[in-house]
């Protein structure tokens, strides 16, 4: 994509991005970000918080695109050295900012009552001649900084929701301002989110359908394996908007049409918003009941802001005394067929359905790993059920992945199961 | 880190990298296993999916460092082109691999009962003259080239799973064989985990502390605010591993005695092993009642492998009507004071551990958010509280951030507080 104008580097900051303890996220938020606007980042590199390296890495991204986003080393404490990197890479003096020292002041005395930390001071230390943007999410601001040949460089704080909040309010006119003329192409991407059907075999699916091929065509299309399915991304560029809309539309259209109903969504669409929107329709409640994912279905669910018109709760049955004393499971059905068996995934969503009064009810049982596992129930088998009042479906899974891989796909595909049967 | 022999780049391939569709994780932990060897990783790229991106950036890093590993675009689909692209770069044709297209093959007979797709079979191309690494964990194969300067690559797949078991099955060995003479110094970190204090109080007090200062001259300390707190990691070089291992003591002690009971844990510590362990050691059995995390916590909890000791189950009490039913709180209290409030989450503690029996209950109620927050309860107030028997303790936190986050910090915060009860 370095073939445009409109064309941006990342730099993340930070040892700890190279000794791998922490993973970058704010590169990702500001790409999609620039992408909307038709601006490509064509490269991203992180580098350690070490001045010399920092300067290094920011002088070649400028000689290369002219045009520099960094995120991280803006913290009070005295490894975070961007700063200091910035003014020297574009060759000016720090300089205090009195009145960002005051609003620092005020913050802390207003939010947690008390003087303001000797180690922040230096969050007030701005390269002379740039201009400050304002941080709504923190105490250090961001800097715009540019030199006599109209390269141009943006440091912005590591935090992620200073990172995100500052993209928006600060980063983002800027960058329409720069490129709103010259930014030739729009390039847009849409994604189609499949579950239930691997990559290979999805793929096959595709690749033999001849509306499929001919609409793509006008893009690219990527597959993207992970644990809540395959998602398929389309990307296309073109000279406006509405054009790059409708040859998405033509894609999504045709892909639709070959891989049916394995897509249960669009976009950054999570299945449990996806199933919470079916059962509204439907003015149905939902309910859970829990053993080797403890909780997670209900986190999944919960975590969709506005679940609770349809989210009633749920039973995080771990252990089988709780399976028989809060969800009604017959203690001989433990007995004979074991706590992960159809019989008692059966009765766990039927006694869970009943006893939260709910329309809808989602069960799992499982053999998560890493112990655990027998010849006969190995590790990665689950059985799953839903239950609608008139309807008690079941199914056995034979999942892959570690522990939290096992337990991420159970509570996918049990809101999958449900989604199908409340179509 | 560039000032020792011991380095290589990282370069992760994808333009859903590039466009922010997908954050890379592989990157972090080939990073974390080579500094345990003492290699440090100088740079990291991301490129996207063009042939000559790719083939640019493994030029740039073959000059710079001579040493280099990839991730991702290993897949059986036309937008993976790592293979071309590193044959390419090192003037190789690319040949098939009978052996392993009869592996992949027999692979997909035994696995799924059904021939190998046809778009696998790009699966089998190697680099002419490249060893191939053999993949337990799918069906792409690794691959380590050299060139007759003894520049060297190694290539891995992208999915997190086979990036991860690779790089330990394949990658490590060459490593060790690579840098075992000429690692000259063992680089060693080391983390301690803080949580209910600020980054900027944290630091305050840790660098007022003479003791810590002397020790921490050895090393680098980086503070590392997250959901879970600040992490404070330590890194020292040192000659070997027992000097490292000594700095690190010398540091962590000094450490432990400044910052006290905030730190609760070291290293990948989660704060629900550290708890689950506590309870383990008193024989103590522990629930949950959980609204506004709606399974959060539990989920935390039983993501530790073991957890089943501990671990009996829970409540998730997301509408009111369960708070009273299944909870045993009276309809007045909720009524009188609001589902969010200190009464409310005792009478949830107190009757969830009533309820399973157990010795020791975690309750959360709160406003997450977006929605639902009034000026009396904003946005990000929690109740939480913790009952063993003989103590009942409630906190009333203010949170920030935005809807995860605050669930997070509340399972965070309410298990910090059962460990400090729990001492």
């Amino acid at each position: 994509m370095s073939d445009q104008a409109a064309a941006v580097e990342l730099i993340t900051i930070g040892d700890e991005l190279l000794l791998g303890f922490t993973t970058d996220t704010n590169g990702g938020y500001i790409a999609r970000k620039l992408a909307d606007v038709g601006v490509a980042v064509v490269r991203r590199a992180s580098v350690g918080d070490t001045q010399e390296h920092i300067v290094a890495a920011i002088h070649e991204a400028l000689d290369r695109t002219g045009a520099v986003i960094t995120t991280g080393g803006l913290g009070p404490t005295d490894d975070d050295l961007t700063r200091d990197a910035v003014a020297a890479a574009f060759g000016r003096p720090l300089v205090l900012d009195e009145a960002h020292m005051e609003w620092m002041r005020e913050r802390w005395r207003k939010r947690f009552g008390r003087d303001l930390p000797t180690t922040n001071r230096r969050q007030a230390l701005i390269p002379d001649g740039a201009r400050k943007l304002f941080n709504n999410y923190g105490s250090a601001p961001g800097v715009y900084i540019e030199d006599d040949r109209g390269r141009w460089l943006v440091m912005l704080p590591g935090v992620p929701r200073e990172a995100r909040g500052m993209t928006d309010d600060a980063l983002m006119p800027i960058i329409r301002d720069k490129f709103g003329q010259t930014a030739g192409a729009v390039i847009r991407s849409r994604t189609l989110r499949t579950t239930g059907i691997g990559e290979s075999l999805l793929a096959d699916r595709l690749e033999a359908d001849a509306p499929l091929r001919d609409a793509k065509a006008a893009g690219s299309m990527a597959y993207l394996p992970g644990v809540e399915g395959t998602d398929l991304r389309v990307t296309v560029r073109a000279a406006s908007s509405s054009a790059a809309d409708s040859a998405l539309d033509r894609v999504a259209g045709a892909l639709r049409a070959a891989a049916g109903e394995y897509i249960y969504g669009e976009g950054v669409d999570d299945m449990a918003g996806v199933l919470l929107d079916r059962c509204r329709a439907r003015r149905a409640t939902l309910c859970v009941a829990e053993s080797c994912t403890g909780g997670l279905l209900g986190a999944r669910l919960t975590a969709i802001p506005g679940s609770s018109d349809v989210f009633v709760g749920g039973v995080i049955a771990y252990s089988n005394e709780v399976k028989v004393r809060d969800l009604g499971v017959v203690q001989e059905a433990i007995e004979t067929h074991g706590a992960v068996s159809e019989q008692v995934v059966r009765a766990m969503a039927e006694g869970a359905r009943q006893r939260f009064d709910a329309d809808v009810s989602l069960a799992i049982t499982g053999v998560a790993g890493p112990g655990g596992g027998t010849d006969a129930k190995p590790v990665g088998l689950v059985w799953i059920a839903v239950a609608t009042g008139d309807r008690l479906e079941s199914r056995k899974l034979n999942l892959w992945g570690d522990r939290e891989e096992i337990r991420y796909r159970a509570t996918q595909a049990v809101m999958d199961l449900a989604r199908r049967l409340l179509i």
